[in-house]
């Protein structure tokens, strides 16, 4: 647990002892941010900050979706951070909003919390503002990292699509399976939050319009529709490849049919002239005697077969 | 019929005989368990409870949808709980909640009620809380046993998809169907629960917030939510799954005609060989009369179809 | 024009001249049940009713869809009984609902109303209710009629289900299309009454709360409700079968291409053998003298053919 | 432009010198028809009636959805009449609804103006309704006409069903695929203007409760209603059609290769027969020397091909 | 950054020191068009008009979907204006609306700005209007150029399909799959653009009835509402282009298929022509010896082929 005191005076660190004294000075804003939790931290958010029971096991659980549960004195927040290195990943970051606090809690050490302390730091001007000022530059700290993730993922999208349309080819295809899955995935968890948050940032219009913290909050509000909105163009994007790749495989097959067809004329032709001469008739022409009957005949095959490919290759057959 | 009645002292079991007493004291809740329902069930709920003939007739009839009916003193709630061994299947569980009881009706022993009088029993701090806490209850016990069935459909759902990338079966593809018309179900089941308990939940947050069970209430809709979308999930992989086994299907007649393609050539060149030797002209090379004759033309009908393989493997037509 | 009446005393029938008395007297109830309608008829619901001129055009008009329309002082429903026998078959049953009085009027003899009028004179603590009541017997009793139309849908799907997974086959597919859009206006039909009475039930939970006939009401609602997910599921069923074919039908391409792939090996193999014995090379081996030359060959023939099948065989190619 | 006024005397034409003293007198009622429109309409437009610019300038754009517009002492409303000879062909009918007035433009001379003209005629006991009344005519009038149109395109889209199930051909599907589009048209026009008359009508139902317009004007929205429906019907039967043309020419490719499959195994046949013969063994059976051989050959081709279409027709395989 | 005053004595520039006189004199009515934004432009933002922080960030930020923020004071809206040469290609157009003033940025040169100033100008009448004519006025010209966008892309889509029909043409097939997916894009901006102008607009309708600017704004939202419907019929015809084209790929695979049957059959024939005069057998007919015999045979081939093409061909298989 480390907790950081945001006092007009500058930030300081406070210890877990100090907390209760925190909690009833209304005039200054901490964070504690919780890793794991641990049982010291369970105790805490229990007797402590008397959070409710069941915000506190969901705190452990990490599956949750997205949601904000609201309580007598304070706000439940889960939100999911989304990270993509090889394959997409997304993990719980649960933040409690009290009137003069913030609690967050994650099983891993959380880059984005940090982050997040640090632009709180750096921005004094905003001091007098109240704890939903520290979760919205969490939130939006949050949603600054999806916008590389989305990069990531349209440009993995792009490869393959190079790759597909270049050749038809059915592994880069189940590749593409799994990107619009994960982009479904990654759709959902930025459209979740973002309902979420507007929601949010709505009954904030009403409560805190004595500061424009609504105006920064329908700023992330933005970005997640914006985040959105070019998943779901990326989406129809790869839909449109794989309907694509299905029709080129279609035709692929008209092309492949059309060369067996090429090559059973061009067999079947020379079979048809070298049974021509195995038939025993004793007369025919050149007659079976003549020294340049073979020469001949093998003039005529490759004279046919050449006529036949410079034909079918007019009329596109291979 | 089992009554259990819960009170300050403890729980105690009671008959039949003392449901009018226990209805008329609101400082108890009991809770009434019927399998059937017997006749003498029929009669307790007509005659000692009043409920509506409607309702009651829907206790026999065991194949509704899920549903809550709002009566004047008391709420009709049909449950469907989910199992799934070799096959999904969902059982009716009905529900009467009133000021100071709860009635559950089922067709066959339901271990969801032990389950679901146990954990009240170990709760002694909730014993103040009125009959919707019983109703909690067994709603939450009903829900955690869908886990384990949607872990189920995911494991079977998995294990066809292994199936079916590693050689496209139209057995297994069969299988898939079938799944995801369970999953259809199941996920149908779920949301018509999440939205019936949801709106119950909202109405509670009116009626009962001087204890704090619309939290938990709220909690059961929140798992029901999870339930639904980890379905969704599941849905979508498994149609993204029937879609690739449709392009693997195409994609594999491409190959079978280019492996006829390669076989009609290979052929082809070997009857071709063989019917110009055939021909009847006297001269020809080798000579008819050379010993050499036929080990030769073997050799070189052997080589033209090494060449051909060769080159057609190059060209990835087998 | 049938008019009975429905009195403390027990029920009577009434003749076209008792009309306007019945009208006046709000202590009866009557049910006017008008086949055709006849010009008699007309005239009636024109002067003796005085319905509105374009509720009386629906009544001539039978194609129309299901519909309540609210009048002055009473209202206008249009309801569609839907049978099932080689066909699906929907045929309107217009009502007109007063404050004593039903009217109903349709092109053909009505069982439904017959049935309802029994089921009304065998229910005489209903006596006191309003002419809802007459009207809410009408509705369930053509509601029940349509569970046995699904039960027979059911069936048919079922059959031609069968009938497809065991040989895909074009016929039975025609069939499961024309089911498929049974199915859709079956299901067309029952959602839209379900609304229709929806939303008169609710109107009712306001005016009839005295009697407990919006319970009624609501049940009947509920069963439509029933029907609609019946249906619901069933259409999925019979979209997810018809693609099972589509993806059959592609298998069972690879299969004859697969077949034809090893019927143009075996024949080519054959033709290769008896070509090189065809050659005209005086040495060969076997020698053309041997007069074990063709029994070997042919035996050669048959095992090379043998052991082919039994490869193909081994690699399912047929 | 023509002026018909609607007086309790009866309908005289007038010129447009009148029109000012028209407007003026709210105890008439009067149709002001013009085509084009010319010049001295638009005049008449801007300077008599005042309408606003807006208004006026969508009279002559042509290519304009179905809206009404409020404006603050008229409506201005667009409608599209729908005609289908060879093809299907909307056109528009601009509306302004005053309070004892209503002015129609159209391009072209509009049959249905003097249709609903005459019908406001042949109707003098509804000489007292508002200038609602003659819109409510010429909306009727509109949507009468529409019927015919449904059933031309049901009889066209019941030929092609017929053609393709008959045999499936690509011209006919083209076709199709074309009157699939123009089915979307239509419903979307009749859609556009139920919606936009239900709007309007329940507007009436407030201001113009005192006659009974409101419900000639729900007569109308339920016409419109049922044309879309039926539209929709017949657009699902079409898409229906469709997929089973689709699977039809799947179908018929797998009939196309089993027939190729039964002509390559009839021709094998006969090869490696004549083949067999070919070969230049001295000793073969029948003898070369017997006279009878060929005979005896041939009928064994003859044979074991009539045994082989007898065996692929039981297997129907063409 | 280029300052135009509309006052009542003309139009003419200001420089940017006039900003705060301006500001503050609700008589007058100017226009800020900014480009880029430059620093100065910035500084001006910031320091004279003291916009939120927030909207001037988005300014320079030229990724952004349409938008209305509402600040206390005035109103941040996000345009995107479209152009379509070879690509389509759509821009940022930002506004601020305050009380007498119109702030425009954007980041390249803006032909629509200087195309909106001179219509503001040619429009005296409007002079004593707020600054939402202004607003209006650039809005109604940026609509007005997307008409000729979505005629260049009906063009281009008639183009294609007239080429794929001719001809299925896996190349055209990719541009019409390119050409849906800028379709959506436009439909999209489009749609996003006529709700948000819409919503502006009811809100119009409130503060702004004194003029008549909400007939205006309706006007643009109109034309808004009649390109998506344009659009989405243009989408629904090139998807049903797609749709042909697969039945078109499909039905050519019979056709190819067919062709390659008859091909079969003629070689086939040929082959067991000659094959059966190639039988050892001494007796046959026409005798080997006769001088005859190949010209008869030859006969017989060619008498063959040519029934066989006539009977294909009258089956139209090929």
């Amino acid at each position: 647990m480390e907790i950081t005191v945001f006092a007009a005076g500058g930030t300081h660190e406070a210890g877990p002892g100090d907390l209760p004294a925190l909690l009833a000075d209304s005039s200054t804003r901490f964070w504690v941010d919780m890793t794991g939790p641990t049982e010291a931290d369970i105790t805490a958010l229990t007797e402590v900050f008397r959070f409710h029971p069941l915000a506190i096991e969901d705190t452990h659980n990490h599956q949750q979706r997205p949601k904000v549960e609201v309580y007598e004195s304070y706000l439940f927040i889960i939100l999911n951070a989304i990270t993509y290195t090889a394959v997409l990943y997304s993990h719980e970051l649960d933040a409690f909003v009290g009137p003069n606090y913030l609690v967050t809690v994650h099983e891993q050490p959380e880059p984005l919390v940090a982050e997040a302390q640090g632009r709180v730091r750096r921005a004094p001007t905003h001091l007098a503002a109240s704890a939903n000022h520290l979760f919205y530059v969490l939130a939006d700290v949050l949603v600054d990292h999806i916008f590389p993730v989305m990069e990531r993922i349209e440009e993995a999208s792009e490869t393959l699509s190079d790759e597909i349309l270049a050749e038809p080819d059915q592994a880069a295809l189940n590749q593409l399976f799994s990107l619009k899955r994960q982009m479904a995935e990654v759709w959902r968890l930025v459209w979740v939050q973002r309902e979420m948050l507007n929601d949010l940032t709505r009954e904030w219009d009403i409560t805190a319009r004595q500061d424009d913290l609504h105006y920064y909050m329908r700023d992330v509000v933005d970005h997640l529709t914006l985040l959105a909105d070019m998943m779901s163009v990326q989406r129809d994007t790869v839909t449109g490849l794989i309907d694509l790749y299905m029709s080129a495989t279609s035709n692929r097959l008209n092309v492949v049919v059309n060369r067996l067809t090429v090559i059973t004329i061009c067999i079947g032709v020379l079979t048809v002239f070298s049974g021509f001469y195995g038939m025993n008739f004793v007369q025919t022409w050149p007659p079976f005697e003549a020294a340049w009957g073979v020469p001949l005949v093998l003039a005529f095959m490759a004279g046919v077969v050449i006529l036949l490919l410079a034909e079918f290759r007019r009329r596109d057959w291979f």
